[in-house]
């Protein structure tokens, strides 16, 4: 088995934007359908940690596309890991297009990074990575495969903010966890910008920082601001009441082209 | 090649509900890939016909499903023809999960029945199937595969109603074609039904009309009654501005067990 595991999809009609183009929330899970049957295959999938009452969660998301998938194009998504640490492990993704029918020949189009980290179930406190998978991961670890997308960003709390949207918390937000798929939060991000907005600009990187999990009975608020031409800083707060102090559950980055 | 074409598929973690069941959406957005992959390769998909201007448009979608697949289950999704009229063809579908890894004994858990139309871009006008496509349709026609799940409901206006849920079109809603993808109307109506719900009932059967097209910067309204126990109808109405008379969109029955 190798170091890396790879995805062979296409960018369906239903996955497509009013561009012709894949959208985000069909990527986003795709690259996290990818992680999972890469840790799957080399035993620290969910089937082997579930019956340690363990929990991968994710905590930095970030992809960058110098062009997304066109309808009807093949593609594929590769993962490996970059390293691990005591509490975290990085893992990379590339995604890359078939230009021709063997493959020979594939564009690369965008890169991911994400962090996870693996939890107690009960106490939902991160587990020592190294004493635990150490071994297990040794083998799989590949640092040297490039990466050369920029790191994840620090996003600080967001100090202010020029609109808040709104967004009560439904069903098909909710995962097989039984709380908002960390997909989802990028799918709605996705959604605060218009399609005038969309015609003119490309969504080229989104950065995501997950901070605290939120469920079903939450109402989402998105506050944003435009940092800088064409780059927004969203900070989504939950509460579950009305008169609730909004608390942060994700913060996130995007940047326009 | 034969009369049906199958999709292989797995219902992912990240596709799966709180119940660890794959959720309504990602299997109706599959069965639409899956009738595109059929005519594509038989020569009547988006492809081709878009060099005559031309589309297919969805009238009716019904899935009826006794169970839905399991987390990392594998599926199938078959589909065929039925038959052809001079305004719209008949296309079914049948889903299969696989119980051994040679799939030789698959387990059929629902079904689906859809009728399209095919339209000229321009005049927005249904044109006639027997005439453009008869004899391209003549050879894949299979009205003796059984699909024994009720044929679609006749859906009248809904005369009352007991809720209106209200919901702004958002990026993601929109496809390819510019308009609201016709699997975002299903997912939005299971959205109206909350995680307390669903853990007591399973959506067994969902009726879809396709009445018109909305788009982006209109308001859906979504107005249900329960017209017997566990089973709603609902209509969905679309309106431009606040002041603006809603018009019907989607009408649509769905029935819990």
């Amino acid at each position: 088995m190798t170091k890396t595991e790879t995805s062979h999809l296409v960018a369906d009609v239903f996955n497509t934007d009013f561009n012709h183009n894949l959208n985000y929330s069909t990527l986003g899970r795709e690259i996290l359908n990818t992680a999972e049957q890469h840790a799957e295959k080399r035993d620290f999938g969910l089937t082997q940690i579930r019956k340690s009452n363990q929990s991968w969660v994710l905590s930095r998301l970030t992809i960058e596309m110098n062009r997304m998938p066109h309808v009807f194009e093949t593609y594929s998504i590769d993962t490996w890991i970059e390293n691990i640490y005591r509490m975290f492990t990085n893992r990379n993704f590339c995604i890359k297009v078939s230009n021709s029918t063997d493959d020979s020949d594939p564009e690369v189009v965008g890169y991911a990074r994400s962090v996870w980290a693996l939890i107690d179930n009960d106490s939902r406190q991160p587990l020592d990575l190294t004493s635990l998978y150490g071994e297990t991961f040794e083998k799989w670890l590949y640092p040297e495969n490039p990466c050369p997308i920029d790191g994840h960003s620090r996003i600080r709390p967001l100090s202010s903010y020029s609109s808040e949207v709104k967004y009560a918390i439904r069903y098909n937000d909710i995962d097989c966890n039984g709380h908002v798929n960390s997909v989802k939060y990028l799918e709605h991000i996705c959604n605060l910008f218009n399609l005038e907005f969309y015609k003119k600009h490309r969504l080229k990187r989104i950065e995501l920082a997950y901070v605290a999990e939120s469920y079903f009975g939450d109402t989402l608020h998105f506050f944003m601001t435009e940092i800088e031409p064409l780059r927004y800083q969203i900070e989504i707060a939950k509460s579950s009441t009305a008169d609730e102090t909004p608390t942060t559950v994700v913060r996130s980055f995007v940047t326009f082209a």
